[in-house]
């Protein structure tokens, strides 16, 4: 079982594991093979399949690469020519002598979560020779769908978003048009396309579970706005430890909703304070569980916490937590993106990421 | 007396103000006067001078705000078609339907202290409808430059950099083809442009004379790379601060490199712990903070901290910094630029923010 392999073996290298990889949902309307995913144009499958060679040949030919007999590079060349085959449009642009580029979405540009991120596809960029763009949607769909479609009208060559709508099909064109698109942390809404994500409804499951381990039988939850893709998936999970442990949930023990501080706030109060009050809280993201830990550091009884999200030192602070590795996901968010760019064709897939339990002393703490 | 101000007047109100507009010194070469600083474009104050009015009046009319007669308008207007002048390359492309944008070189996407300055700058961008697109140098100059020049050509309409670099000469030909450039957090280098910083020398001063009025005489400074202007000017304050006590520096007791937490725990472990041991520790920015309160939690007697950077989490370890406020840097840098962008066309300035001391217990720990 994936929870109890994460409560007794914690990577202790620091390190996340791709645990699954599975593909979308195909979407009604979309039939696979009758069209290809960026419009019609040939792929390097194509140029391998009349060439007679594999795609590694392909690619190597494409890239310049050593390793191809001169025989075999001339038929390359000549599928290449006859189909009309184009590499992709970032290495179009390299020849122009224009500098490639990635657009990144992201959801808030002072959220910490997202700086390695960033970060990491910008390293990944970087080494692909590409230029990496940034903007924020500020947790506001509109705002995401317009800042999207003016980094494509600026000719970026892939795009990366963090969503903060669940309706992407305005990028749809785009996509037909030839930007590659990753969709990271959260997934696409009402369009197939690739996302790497963290398994945000088994990390929350296995904290819970921690809490109960350790004695609870009250547990509170504080999440972020429902309309987050993680913050239910993440409710999701704190259901299923419960469920796991046949513990009924009083309604008044979860509360979704901003993380603005003062909600937050006001959340801790009515779940400790209230006609049924819990001994222990679990904080659905890194926003909410700082204002958490400040809360609760004005009590005196202690109360047990785990949150969603290592933040920058918690270690110090004892805050036993779920932590994403906000790296992974970008370097992996980034790798899909510029394999699309190669001329990647395969179907779009989600790859959901592990997270780890990290135990500092304050998701241990027993009821009182 | 600055510091005194500082220490017995702390802004409990969690602002910072502008403490000091002084002119930058001017470049050999450069005649102010004799050539108009974005190229030779008619500026507002052309217009205004021919039509008679105010420098707001022809605000009014470009902008199309109300409070201007109608015979006002017709001499502003003939004005604008006699000298061809144009608003800006803003509002010229809000007109063509293309939105405007801003490009923000970072140094680091990954640094927390300037995500809130990233985020200022984008809702002042928005406000003023454009876009805001970054991009980080990884304090490397020779990426702040590609990056710089790739924005550039990228059409932005304007450019905030936190420089990584020392020599912007690079940029001269930008900005006067009409690119506005502000310079943020540290300033420009070999050319003469605005730039909006923090009382670097003035905050770190402050910070130490904290540490000496609590009793200590031997005290560390571990700082940035000396290439960086605020890590020279952070430790110009720190040497302010002993010689205004009439102490001693001994040359163990100062150690500038690189954030790396193997750099900062070696620095630590030396002045800590070698033939001339120190009492007290400045450290000389965030990164730089966060390795010093790991490497001191692991120590058995307290030893004294002040930190230049406030950092999340940081009121709850109780450790007393020295607070630049990060928003405030970048809401005036993208207000200096939106200015230019609106014509303004004075002498360039360099804006410095005042620093504050915040008491948390860590800097007024006694010497052991």
């Amino acid at each position: 079982m994936l929870i109890a392999a994460f409560l007794t073996t914690p990577h202790d290298d620091g390190t996340t594991h791709v645990a699954d990889i599975d593909r979308s949902p195909r979407l009604p309307g979309r039939q696979r093979g009758t069209e290809s995913r960026y419009g019609n144009r040939p792929t390097m499958k194509d140029v391998a399949a009349r060439a007679g060679v594999g795609l590694k040949t392909v690619s190597r030919v494409v890239n310049g690469e050593p390793g191809v007999t001169a025989d075999t590079e001339r038929r390359v060349q000549e599928a290449i020519e006859s189909l009309g085959f184009r590499r992709n449009d970032s290495a179009r642009v390299l020849r122009k002598g224009r500098t490639a580029s990635v657009g990144l979405v992201l959801e808030d540009l002072a959220d910490p979560f997202y700086g390695p991120l960033s970060r990491a596809v910008e390293e990944v960029a970087r080494a692909h020779g590409a230029l990496l763009i940034n903007g924020s949607s500020a947790e506001d769909p509109e705002r995401e769908q317009e800042l999207a479609l003016a980094l494509c009208a600026r000719r970026v060559d892939g795009l990366i978003v963090i969503p903060a709508g669940n309706d992407h099909r305005y990028l749809e064109p785009e996509i037909k048009a030839g930007i590659a698109t990753v969709f990271v942390d959260r997934p696409p809404g009402l369009i197939d396309a690739d996302a790497v994500l963290s398994d945000s409804r088994g990390g929350a499951r296995a904290g819970v579970a921690q809490l109960i381990t350790h004695g609870h039988r009250r547990i509170g939850f504080i999440g972020d706005q429902p309309r987050i893709h993680t913050a239910v998936e993440r409710l999701r999970g704190y259901r299923a430890a419960m469920e796991d442990a046949e513990l009924p949930v009083h309604p008044s023990w979860i509360s979704l909703g901003s993380t603005a501080p003062e909600r937050v706030r006001g959340a801790v109060a009515d779940m400790l304070d209230g006609p049924e009050p819990v001994t222990a809280l679990f904080a659905g993201n890194n926003r909410i569980m700082v204002t958490v830990v400040r809360a609760l550091a004005g009590r005196e009884r202690p109360i047990a916490l785990v949150g969603f999200d290592d933040i920058e030192l918690a270690d110090l602070l004892g805050i036993t937590v779920i932590a994403q590795d906000a790296a992974l996901l970008g370097r992996t968010a980034a790798e899909r993106l510029f394999r699309r760019l190669d001329g990647f064709d395969d179907a779009p897939a989600h790859t959901t990421l592990a997270t780890r339990l990290i135990a500092r002393g304050s998701g241990e703490i027993p009821p009182q």
